[in-house]
């Protein structure tokens, strides 16, 4: 019947068309891979609410950001793992009284196995549903990344450095320059979540029976959420490698906002035995001194002296170098040596994790893949066989 | 820090409300399969394009909707399974230079692991967007079972009876019985779509960073989806059992619309070695007839013989008691014995399959409650053990 | 600047689509009054929560539906006004410091006046929210509408006779007539209104600055939605008149649901000077005869007897021929004369008042398109003389 | 019946909180024009793409705020409008025999004039969608301003300042200033858009007819809409009054980005007769050597020399201080006093049209709820006058 046979079309299209948004997340995972260990040691302010709060390395950024995008090919794997029961067989809607073979059918055709319950073949939307849903919600998170690369690149900050081949460029303003590559993405990821949610609506208040509302107009109109999606993988795998972090302006911002602070009143716990409370108080009156005096919080080493007797009633041990040692951003990182922190070594032991989860990721597709190759195959020489009888 | 314990108690909390729906979505999975076994028998009429196409049973429409739940059911496990990973330790953004135990952290609080990356700890939301998007599926394909139940108890249709004590009724009119909790769990289902909606699209356009979209007031205006939600599952888990088959008008339409006149065509050529042409010719004649004189299908032998003859040129060998079973709309569905099939013994074999994918994910949840309680109890002789000291 | 012009261009882009997006919204109320003036004694079942509740006509219930599509083309009317303010002059975004008119450069593109603020006119995006939220509403609305005519043309049901130019017929299924323009109207209204939120939510989270996120491929992406909507448009102006009440269906479902029956009970109290609970209870006894006999309801004066005399205590006056005219449903329909009844002289004096507010609607159309077309002479002319000077 | 006497109520209710939000709009706009005039000289960067790009006012960019949201409120307004017919006397669906009056059932109840057609006094829920549509918007557009506020108030750009009694300060970090305010703002706009989305999507494809898709509990769910747009409103109109600009910093961002040296070549065409190339080389050449010395562009006059005799092969006419004004950001202000410019005349010119706009919304809001409290009053009295009859 038309309607098993629709089904089983538009599973397969689907199919191929989520195997390589699958690739290109993989592709993009991977790229971010090799950047992280590439950046291990490149500091950045990281912000919260908006505002610097402390330094991190834009590998254990980018670890970040690799976490949720293998969450998400997960997320998009298992959705195309909903594609794998073939509903060929369910005829209009109770399969029919001639003895067909519907495992042998699903096998040739690549399938896992048959989708059983015959009207639930013709009726059941949620591998439509089911991916578009997975789909829309790589493009939201990544929009949130977008973001942030906005932020960072504003002339301002000026934390990530775009190169002049993906910026806009104004002859008349050389300080102008418009990062379009990253609007792009904002608007193709937001263009893609809504297309993805149209497909999904669409079925909202539909009847659970064989309706054209899962069919093909709708089937064709989902397909330009593939395109616009694939546009933003494939823009930010080559975005993202091409930019650096401008090391001046992140030293520039870390030292106005003092942002390495708690950092000293934790080394005071432990190095000079404070109280968290009295660790607490000179740090914070050391930051209130250099940041009046503007001045870098590692040239502060007078000004913490004055805020340490002033609180502690002695002289600390910290000396002028042990000072600057203690309020670097390298130091803060470098002691951020726990599972998930920004040390590099802890980064590098989660990196291997990641690649892990992707080589996972990656397996289960090309066995996907290598199905639907080789019941090509068998489908063919079933055929040719055919054929010769 | 309030940024890793934050999204350490969301993740708990979301927890309890996740299993407890997904809890809810087992027992009506659980229902409908007892139900299913009890219908195997029940003919009803199956629609494509909102028109009556074929005999099939009830339980067969049952096992339809029971394999979209189990889906279902299985992705909001997985989403469910997303919660696992503990932010703990993460602090405020980039973890601590204080030895603290992140693993341990995590399993004294119930959780699997870790969540890896700090950062991510703080501003990944994939763990919100995913649930609620979990969520959201479910109710969309709910209410689609909705909109059939609605039209099979319209008063024309009339194939779902619903009892009494569950229709709003006029005194005046006896026949205006207003399907009342159907039209309830569809609007509820609709709000529950929009709350999971709501909470994901809020995430939309944010900075992958720590920001308050993700937080308290977010959290807290997402659980409305989970009690609206609950409803819906809840009634339909008490209205389907309560329901039943109106068999009388199942035969009034199934007769009017001639839907078993396939059946009749195919058992032409097996038994009667027709072509598929023929058959259908033969078939198309003895339907016009039958409808021009408003009888029944199995009354029509005489006009069969008339088609007959007029295609095939011969009388056929089948007589009238084999005629009327052919036409029967028992007879049609007991031939459809394929895999998937309404046939009471390839329903049974569904049913079976069902019931292992439900066990299989009420495991997974045990195993996750476990793991939950083992910790409680852990984390109070830990916490014990430590005042003790 | 390239700022200022591009919204230029795109409010003039879309002007040009939503004028005739509006033109076959105007066209289908238009055709829809005509049909209702034909149909006004066409007698139809009413449905409330699905089930047959009162007669109406046809003409009256699509009254109502005009009613909402002359709000639909007056809120889409208002939307196209919300495109007539032009943002040229305020170049980058602050207008120049060369003697630019404002003024003239808009009415010699065809504007209404400029945009005032000219950081408004780059940064605002209200022109494309406005019309796109106008325009789903109209397919939103229509939906609705759709739904019912799907209703309305089941078999079962049968009110709406879809002629068979308009159906997928099955050859072998002669009862099998898929009312495919219907669902094709449903998914297409669907489709446009994801497409319309798509563009809608692109905005979201967006810095109401300058930005890609309004212009070109969001503006591109957003036409799809025109496309898809007028097809619905012109798709249910040929639909609708093509359509016929199937007459017989009709009176078969009044009289099997009985749905005349309230009017007896108000008939008593005007006639025969019974209480309201007298009067419900009469035509209670009366409703529960006739349906346990099966018989119509104005063949139930003998019930209709003994109800009134078990109650009143007495004969009513009212006859066999009163009791059958009391109890018809071209009765009931006449007697319900008030402003917006069915009554074939309400409906006339509504339609009267549609046929205003279209007539006001098709004016204010008319004076923007002619304020582009005088616009556009001109300019030409206004060009043509810098040309020769 | 209850069906017309629900939808009357929801209309009242839905009359209420529309009104009071409504006029929490109007109070923002009046707040922000008092601002706007306030700040009409306050000198600010306006951003395009993210980046730097021109000299502005506060004043001026509050205008840009106030059109979209008197739009807004003119959007908003027209909805209400929407709830000023009244469906009582549809009775159940077709009005009634009896000869009511629901011209004077509409004016008693305060309500403009009847609902005309009955079945769409029942079955049509435009009202409540299109006031929930106008209501996201609002929404939708004041989170635009919300993403500039944060990111003017983040500490790189520091361009607005936000008063310590709206900030969330760290005792350590003196720097670390969290505009939680902004947050808020932002993630409860994403709310109240969600709410408004959920009430609108929940009537996708629900039959057009009497149905509780639009009754009780989904009227209930919305009103919490209100809530959160409330707080919003009520937050903004007490925020933006309380920040402030940092002159000193929006002087070092315009200097660092040189964002007036536009202005400069439009001088030079002005006033030194230069071709508009020569002028942008000029300026090029400028803009380039004093970003490469890191002075301001005022102190470029030597620069500014070598650059025009280079280009045009003559000492330029301009000196000293006649560069430095004419590089200033109060001249590039100052001249951009066409219609719509930030010039503080052509701003004054603006505020007074806004203000007109603001009074006609008023108005017609005052004229809708005297009837309303007018209509109670005579209702009281009809009340009374049959009590004593």
């Amino acid at each position: 019947s038309r309607n098993d046979m629709d089904h089983t079309l538009f599973k397969m299209a689907l199919g191929v068309r989520a195997e390589a948004l699958l690739n290109e997340l993989l592709t993009l995972s991977e790229t971010l891979t090799q950047k992280a260990a590439a950046e291990s040691n490149t500091l950045i302010v990281a912000y919260t609410h908006g505002q610097p709060a402390q330094p991190s390395t834009f590998g254990h950024y980018l670890g970040a950001m690799i976490e949720v995008l293998n969450r998400d090919a997960a997320r998009l794997s298992s959705a195309i793992n909903g594609l794998g029961r073939c509903p060929m067989g369910a005829a209009a809607i109770t399969t029919t009284g001639f003895p067909i073979d519907r495992e042998r059918i699903a096998d040739l055709l690549g399938f896992e196995a048959p989708l059983v319950n015959s009207y639930g073949c013709i009726a059941s939307v949620d591998y439509v549903t089911g991916l578009y849903s997975a789909i829309k919600l790589v493009f939201l998170h990544l929009g949130r990344v977008v973001q942030d690369m906005a932020f960072w690149s504003s002339f301002e900050v000026g934390q990530l450095y775009v190169p002049n081949a993906l910026v806009q460029i104004s002859s008349i303003m050389p300080q102008k320059r418009n990062p379009v590559p990253i609007e792009h993405m904002r608007h193709l990821s937001s263009l893609t979540m809504g297309r993805c949610d149209m497909v999904v609506d669409t079925m909202h208040n539909t009847p659970f029976t064989d309706m054209n509302d899962s069919e093909g107009e709708v089937q064709q109109a989902g397909y330009a959420a593939f395109e616009s999606g694939g546009r933003v993988l494939r823009l930010l795998t080559s975005f993202i490698p091409a930019c650096t972090i401008n090391t001046d302006n992140v030293r520039r911002n870390t030292d106005a906002a003092c942002i390495t602070i708690t950092e000293l009143a934790d080394t005071l716990v432990r190095d000079e035995a404070l109280t968290f409370r009295q660790a607490h108080e000179v740090a914070a009156g050391t930051a209130s001194a250099v940041i009046a005096k503007s001045i870098p919080l590692g040239d502060g080493h007078a000004a913490f002296m004055a805020a340490f007797e002033g609180v502690v009633g002695r002289k600390p041990s910290m000396l002028q170098e042990a000072f600057r040692h203690a309020t670097s951003a390298e130091h803060f990182v470098a002691v951020r040596n726990r599972t998930g922190g920004p040390a590099p070594e802890a980064l590098e032991a989660a990196l291997k994790l990641y690649q892990t989860d992707l080589q996972t990721l990656r397996t289960a597709q090309s066995e996907r893949l290598d199905r639907v190759t080789t019941a090509s195959k068998r489908l063919d020489a079933a055929f040719n066989s055919l054929l010769e009888t």
